[in-house]
């Protein structure tokens, strides 16, 4: 397994992005040596000198990996408390047995001799192939040589050290005020294939110095985990690995704040969901192959799950995404997409625009359907799909990206 | 839209079967021209001079054809009896409004003239692009012209008018007896891509001269389809023109048989259970742009319905299916798609082979794990994966294809 050498995608950001300092987090990144033939850092070590409140959401897979276990189990201990996390690219360690409950074990033993905290203080993650053990001792020993070098963030490094097929390193950071004091937020993200989130995805990891709780932290990055990571599909492929993280420091002072809702934290809310989404939708930027960003609006639908299942099977609809990338304006497919996904709709009155070109109505081709505008409306790098479902008033939005044969070549080329 | 130029599947059959004869059936094909560019037949006119006992089962696609909700509705009739089927290719009249309701209209009012027979003894069927309307009489006037020439089967022919992106004609046949008379089966169908079956498939007729009543007809189609059209998937998209019906002439003579559990109908009910299995698998085949037929047994799931739920999340997933078609080995992605499933499995005993070679045992790689042996299994036209959740006593095996870059090609080039 070398590491990958793909072009970047056409659908990037031009550069990386302006991130602002987030106080009391340090960090550093490391070769372990995980890809064989390169050089590249492949392990993130991220220290709180003054701990962390932490929230989390993770796969619902069954087959998850143990550091998905370890980090569950952390935020269900009585004191909960951030003051390390771990992460390491090239190996997933999931479906690795106990052989994979050893690394962990050895890892967080490392991180409680040199932090001297609690091994439940310790998070974890790893990406990578699935089910190839991994030598106990290699993480641990990685973390104690890259210690010394903690400090402030780099935080291009840091998405770098991450990223297993991501063709380019993924962060969004935002400014906000929390009772005059500004708060910083910033957030890193990988992730390209064997994406379809079911309560989190890939590995994602926000930090804030609003002084927040272990319990607002978890309610806030839930809510917008909801709104942005679990409303983005590449592949329908869930990971064994998908965690979401906030960690808040504290460290830009003030007091404590514990419940999600208070209104001091209008500014964070708005500013924390917007990050949320731009790592979610930079995810589908990278998508395998991607050419194409395809955002999915469903109204009229029963409620509001029952759009968000309509979304996705459009979105995860394998003809739906080559049809989106050969440009083809093929409306019939979303017709077809629409009727599999096993939510009431009103055939009669369904309705379908292809940018604000309306190509379906009333369950029929709309009488003013132009074959020259919908397929203009399918020909550039975002293409937005709107369907009413013609039943009630509920709705969602869903990104995905289209299907090429540069997914199919990676995926046979890259045992990842 | 022209017709398809693809080169035939190299999963094809070595030829088209030899086929028995079927008391009480007429047919003839005809070129209503419905794809430009070519002069071949594009509607199938099958007539039942006595009448058949109907049974068949439809996509449960909310957004179904116009034809597939004139055949649920016949077969709700109080005396229900099939004196013909009509089957165009070239357009599906699905998504067409009123104007697909006039154009069943006017086809039974063309048969009823005909045939001499209700409206109801009518059954109708239409594949090929969503939502293109379709001039309401454009059909009835073939079948006028085709009717003269209805006459002996002629099974190649009525299997190549309802092809679309099918790269070779399917169908399957079968002899056996009921009380020491002969009895006989013919199947045909068509199906390449939108293929995840829910109820039905495609378009699949089976013909059988045995004297069946109705209602046995009825549910030997639907519990040989639950075994066989409803464990293939090709792209994990369902089409809103499945249908797959069986139509008993009696001719074979002897007393109606109303009870399908009758222990005379034995052979019948084996030869028509490997009828439907064959043209299933015939359909999986020919999944556009496969190379490799994957068969998936899942054993010790919760119950049955869990296995087949395991077993469809392997059979859709794009990251197992793009391995496969590079011959990778890549058993995690199987371990992914199990995790994702949400039927519940043991990962700690979770065992998974690739052939005859078990790759996974006990949560983990299997410790006589072979990558040659286990790329040996993967690297031939026909793949067997095993999988035992770990859990119970529930079974079942689901077929698929690999997925190509010809898919991709296929589905960008062609508006099917």
């Amino acid at each position: 397994m070398g590491v990958t050498n793909l072009p970047v995608s056409p659908l990037a950001p031009k550069s990386f992005p302006e991130l602002p300092e987030v106080g009391g987090v340090e960090l550093t990144t490391f070769a372990l040596g995980l890809y064989s033939g390169t050089s590249r850092d492949d392990l993130l070590v991220v220290h709180f000198p003054n701990g962390a409140a932490p929230g989390g959401v993770f796969t619902t897979s069954s087959t998850r990996s143990a550091d998905v276990d370890w980090c569950r189990s952390a935020l269900k201990s009585s004191e909960v408390r951030a003051r390390a996390l771990v992460v390491n690219a090239g190996n997933s360690n999931a479906f690795t047995g106990q052989a994979g409950i050893e690394k962990n074990r050895a890892t967080t033993a490392a991180v409680v001799g040199l932090a001297g905290c609690l091994d439940t203080n310790v998070f974890l993650a790893a990406t990578g192939v699935i089910g190839e053990p991994l030598p106990p001792t290699r993480v641990a020993d990685g973390v104690r040589a890259a210690w010394p070098a903690l400090g402030m963030p780099n935080w291009e490094k840091a998405a770098n050290a991450i990223r297993t097929t991501d063709t380019f390193a993924k962060a969004s950071g935002a400014t906000t005020e929390i009772e005059g004091r500004a708060v910083n937020i910033v957030g890193i993200a990988k992730g390209s294939g064997m994406i379809a989130p079911n309560m989190a995805t890939t590995l994602n990891y926000v930090f804030t110095d609003a002084p927040l709780s272990a319990k607002a932290a978890q309610a806030l990055i839930a809510r917008y985990c909801d709104l942005t990571y679990n409303c983005i599909t590449v592949d329908s492929d869930t990971s064994t690995s998908d965690t979401l993280m906030l960690f808040a420091t504290g460290a830009s002072g003030g007091e404590t704040i514990y419940d999600p809702d208070d209104p001091r934290l209008e500014g964070l809310r708005t500013k924390l969901h917007a990050v949320l989404k731009d790592l979610a939708l930079q995810i589908v930027r990278d998508g395998e192959g991607a050419r194409r960003l395809i955002e999915i609006n469903v109204i009229g639908a029963a409620d509001d799950h029952a759009a968000r299942v309509i979304g996705a099977s459009i979105a995860n609809s394998p003809l739906v995404k080559t049809a989106m990338a050969a440009g083809d304006a093929n409306w019939g497919r979303i017709v077809m997409a629409v009727g599999k996904s096993g939510e009431v709709v009103e055939r009669d009155s369904l309705a379908i625009w292809f940018g604000d070109h309306q190509v379906a109505k009333d369950g029929a081709r709309a009488p003013d359907y132009s074959e020259a505008k919908a397929s203009q409306a399918v020909s550039g790098e975002l293409v937005r799909v709107r369907v009413d479902a013609g039943v009630g008033d509920g709705q969602a939005t869903v990104w995905t990206c289209d299907l090429t044969e540069g997914y199919v070549k990676i995926n046979g080329a890259y045992r990842s």
